[in-house]
């Protein structure tokens, strides 16, 4: 294929071909009618909508650009490091390490990549209220996917309650509105035996 | 499923749900490995990538968030109105009843649909800079699987070189920087034998 003279230019282009791998990044988690697992691509794009729709329930003073840029690359360092499960602990601990060296290459592309880096970074520490309403986003997606597929991944996994409610924490400050149907919703699936013990 | 008492909040669960059909949605085009058809989860969440990667090149002036907003909802009708081939005249004679009927169920299932139909009907116009810079993504996404896929649906659909030029005649105001480049492409393109006649 033919590139642009300008460097930035063909590197943008370069990052494009980059990103189209986010297609053939495939979670744990279903699409939402349990057909068959869903890539990374399709999850970060249900985020962005969901963060659209949300909007009115996220923390004050959400900035929602800030927000919607996490969104989109919360999850491009898999591209080289690939998914890690959420509970999976053995896979967790060397996660940090191949996610960051991930980082320093797909980042590096583009122009505009330091603050794009810099935001991802903000995002994994779950501290300003941008990235507590972008993570309870993140976390609510496959939370409604194992809601309406019978437990899906956490009885596969054998995830139990506490686990739940530990990954799903961040609601309360990120979407606060939504915090007690979270709760509801964890009491209905362990009663009806959807969650691992 | 549990939903929320408040209606607002209960409505952008319903529309989060609504949204999860966008991944069972595939297009004409193929990702760019040329494995598969794309759908329009993936092909959303690849535009709004490289609306952060071309930022630079976008026209003056340009508002990112108002291009991600579009860029997110740009395809929701077609949960309802189904895809369009963008070559097909004949179906393209209806798409404009479908997708309009299709807009008064999406939008109207959130309190901020209002907002987000007026940005839809504004990228569908392509006359300010905000919709020329969404919608010269939209059209740069296929035309670089089809680059990278010996032609791929122009081939395939026997689309010939004055319609490829229509259909990227966007670019030449929202990404100004890649035009003297995508007449390059098309070039290349049409002496490989890769376009229809």
């Amino acid at each position: 294929m033919i590139f642009p003279k300008d460097a930035d230019l063909s590197r943008a282009l370069e990052f494009t071909i980059e990103m189209d791998k986010m297609k053939s990044i495939f979670r744990r988690s279903s699409i939402f009618d349990g057909s068959r697992r869903e890539n990374d691509a399709e999850h970060s794009y249900h985020i962005c909508a969901m963060a659209l729709a949300f909007e009115k329930f996220a923390p004050e003073g959400v900035d929602l650009l800030r927000v919607l840029k996490m969104l989109i690359v919360h999850d491009i360092v898999e591209i080289d490091a690939g998914d890690t499960f959420a509970y999976d602990k053995n896979a967790n601990l060397s996660k940090k390490e191949r996610e960051s060296a991930a980082a320093d290459r797909l980042f590096s592309m583009i122009e505009n990549g330091a603050e794009l880096r810099a935001l991802w970074e903000e995002f994994d520490d779950m501290q300003t209220p941008d990235a507590l309403y972008a993570i309870s986003l993140d976390r609510l997606q496959p939370f409604l996917a194992n809601c309406l597929n019978k437990g899906d991944t956490w009885f596969a996994g054998g995830v139990g309650k506490e686990a739940i409610l530990a990954r799903m924490a961040p609601v309360e400050k990120g979407i606060p509105a939504l915090w007690p149907t979270i709760l509801e919703l964890i009491e209905e699936n362990v009663e009806q035996g959807y969650v691992g013990k």
